[in-house]
């Protein structure tokens, strides 16, 4: 059993819009042990359209296609469907009443564009007649097409709701899949690789991967197989080799963040976290703050993009500023003391660093950043050097200072500086 | 002249990463005016890299394949394309003298998998024998392969430097085409389709598009033809045509952010910004300091994700918290008042809300935000709601600050708000 995805829409082609739904699709369906072997993605056109679905039709047993439902000139899948299968297009009225609503509700008039929505290929299973989005599926010989909009909301909802849970139940027969996927930080994918090679791959089924997540890396160890007992000793079994392996430079797994991973310690341990931020500017807290619950934890954080601010909010010593400069491991330590003085937080974390382009030096150049962590048992400091364009260092400043966070909670080494 | 992308990887099929590289490569294309008609997507599998390169050749004058040219055991492009091409795999000297040196600066040793990335198959042209990252391209009868590697930097790095200008070179005779995007906030897709519905089409290449951004839309205008300027002009013409019709909802076009207008407003007018966040947690100072060279007009931020934060850091009565709680619009007042007096900024916005999934009551449900902007003239204020998740509704508050931010500066009201 196995199933494709076509996504169409000059927007993916030309690569004006991101496939955020060829990628949602596929990790639902991989995530429930359903294998998608091919996705592909076409532009706005009829005969590309046809051919792709004819193509998938071929070689799978369901295809799952997104985009084209809409109301504007250029959602035409109803029709290309119709045609390439021979199906008239017949009006769905139950359907056509949802969207008349909506319409309405949303002080628009009802018009052409919204009606097409509403006409489908003969004997379509329109999933859900009683709201205003447009999916349905239909069976052709023994292949199962589902059509969903290319909305991400949309879509997701649709997919979720009706579309898995049916290939689920048309294709029980599955065999057991487990996976996992074990978060890096800190470490190159070369250096990972080199920590890994000698793992026991004990069993051919077993199958590890390398992702680069930047600035993360992700491995995983999957398996597919008959027997439940077997596929999860095996992936549990090198799950330990590989822990045992790279250390605590795992810092989760599946969907862990690292920031959700420090929150649960701090919150685990009572203690509150306040960042004091300058390159990054606002992404360690809200990198902190995208956690639900952060709120238990953490106080709230500084942004000084100047020396006045540093000086006023933070009380980091003027002439420390003048001696050292605002990057330096000098501020970083009174960036992170004085954001836990002014929050009364358990921990105050810092990171002062030059993103860049401008504003790099021979002595300091762009990249050049330094995380700061001041806390009841004392303040640490440490200098990085990140490569990368702006939001790539700023990324990579955030995520090591929430590393240190992690680390320091566990009782776990710095990774090493400069 | 068309061409297609190929992109190889486990982690594409299985969701596990996004398809960064299939957008990149489409979007330098199109951009350049070279279409590409198909993206394809397969696992690490012989057989189906094997099917889908031969496909694309049928079709295609070119094709771009990223992904499998790495050292880990599921890189395995190169043996791929020799036994499919049936040409056998050479040693590129100068390639594995580079990958040594860059093993060796890493501090690890050399091994058979690193050697395997410097086997490429017979008559490939390697583009970069001076670097250590991998790339060649091949040609089989008129069809020009192009092969990358899947790592986003060293992707991007080698098409941008050696495939698309080979490319274009190749195929000088390109029609002209021109594309223009106009980036629409605080518009749904249907209103946008309903301002639009009378535009005047009198040119039939002229290809609209609609292409949602959440939280933006985009509109975007473009056209190929053999004439210079009757491309240009027609697509001026329906440029200015949505101008007049969408007004102040289009922020900006092409590679505007809406941060980036805002900030070249500021800059423009010589102003200075800072922000005061509760539920965003410094997502709007991130997104203000992704833009180059904001540290001209950005002062900093403070980040209250407590009540006694809000009255400690930004003077906000702690009365008025008692009486109207965190999120209202008197609280709001006070935290723009208080930023842009802690910071002495021209301008102070301030966002406070509820991003869920906890935390809404029935009077103030999860998506309630309040936008707040003290200035020399006066202080405004004015209560939004936002659906989605969490990171949506940070999201949405975020831009819709910044939105205020830009629509003080240009004088145009606010939108509308409950």
């Amino acid at each position: 059993m196995q199933g494709e995805i076509i996504t169409i829409g000059n927007e993916l082609t030309s690569g004006r819009a991101l496939d955020l739904n060829a990628w949602y699709v596929a990790e639902k369906l991989a995530s429930h042990g359903v294998p998608v072997t091919r996705i592909t993605t076409v532009g706005d056109d009829p005969i590309r359209v046809s051919r792709a679905i004819k193509d998938a039709m071929g070689e799978s047993d369901f295809v799952v296609i997104t985009g084209g439902l809409g109301s504007t000139d250029d959602d035409i899948t109803n029709q290309i469907v119709a045609d390439a299968l021979q199906r008239p297009l017949l009006l769905h009225r139950e359907k056509l009443e949802q969207i008349r609503k909506h319409v309405e509700a949303n002080g628009l008039r009802m018009s052409p564009s919204f009606e097409k929505m509403a006409w489908m290929p003969k004997d379509s299973q329109v999933f859900n007649p009683e709201e205003e989005m447009c999916g349905f599926s239909l069976v052709e010989g023994k292949v199962a097409l589902y059509f969903l909009p290319g909305v991400p909301e949309q879509m997701r909802h649709l997919m979720d709701t009706y579309v898995l849970p049916e290939i689920l139940s048309r294709y029980a027969s599955q065999p057991v899949t487990r996976q996992r996927i074990l978060k890096v930080y800190g470490l190159s994918e070369p250096e990972i690789s080199e920590h890994l090679k000698n793992l026991s791959k004990t069993h051919p089924d077993l199958i590890l991967g390398f992702y680069p997540h930047y600035p993360e890396n992700h491995v995983s160890v999957s398996m597919n197989g008959k027997d439940v007992q077997t596929v999860a000793e095996e992936v549990e079994r090198l799950e330990k080799e590989i822990r045992a392996a790279l250390g605590q430079y795992i810092f989760g797994s599946d969907d862990d963040t690292l920031a959700g991973v420090a929150g649960k310690l701090l919150k685990g341990k009572g203690l509150t976290l306040s960042v004091a931020e300058s390159c990054t500017g606002g992404l360690v807290g809200n990198l902190v703050t995208n956690v639900a619950g952060s709120s238990s934890y953490f106080m709230g954080g500084i942004v000084t993009y100047s020396n006045q601010a540093k000086i006023d909010m933070l009380q980091v010593d003027p002439q420390i500023l003048a001696d050292h400069g605002a990057v330096s491991e000098p501020t970083v330590r009174r960036m992170a003391e004085g954001v836990r003085a002014a929050f009364k937080s358990d921990l105050g974390l810092a990171v002062t660093g030059i993103a860049g382009p401008e504003g790099g030096s021979r002595e300091k150049p762009v990249g050049t950043a330094h995380i700061g962590l001041a806390s009841a048992s004392g303040t640490f400091s440490q200098k990085y050097f990140f490569r990368g364009k702006r939001k790539q260092i700023k990324m990579n400043s955030a995520m090591m200072a929430l590393d240190w966070a992690r680390r320091y909670l566990c009782g776990y080494p710095f990774i090493p500086g400069l």
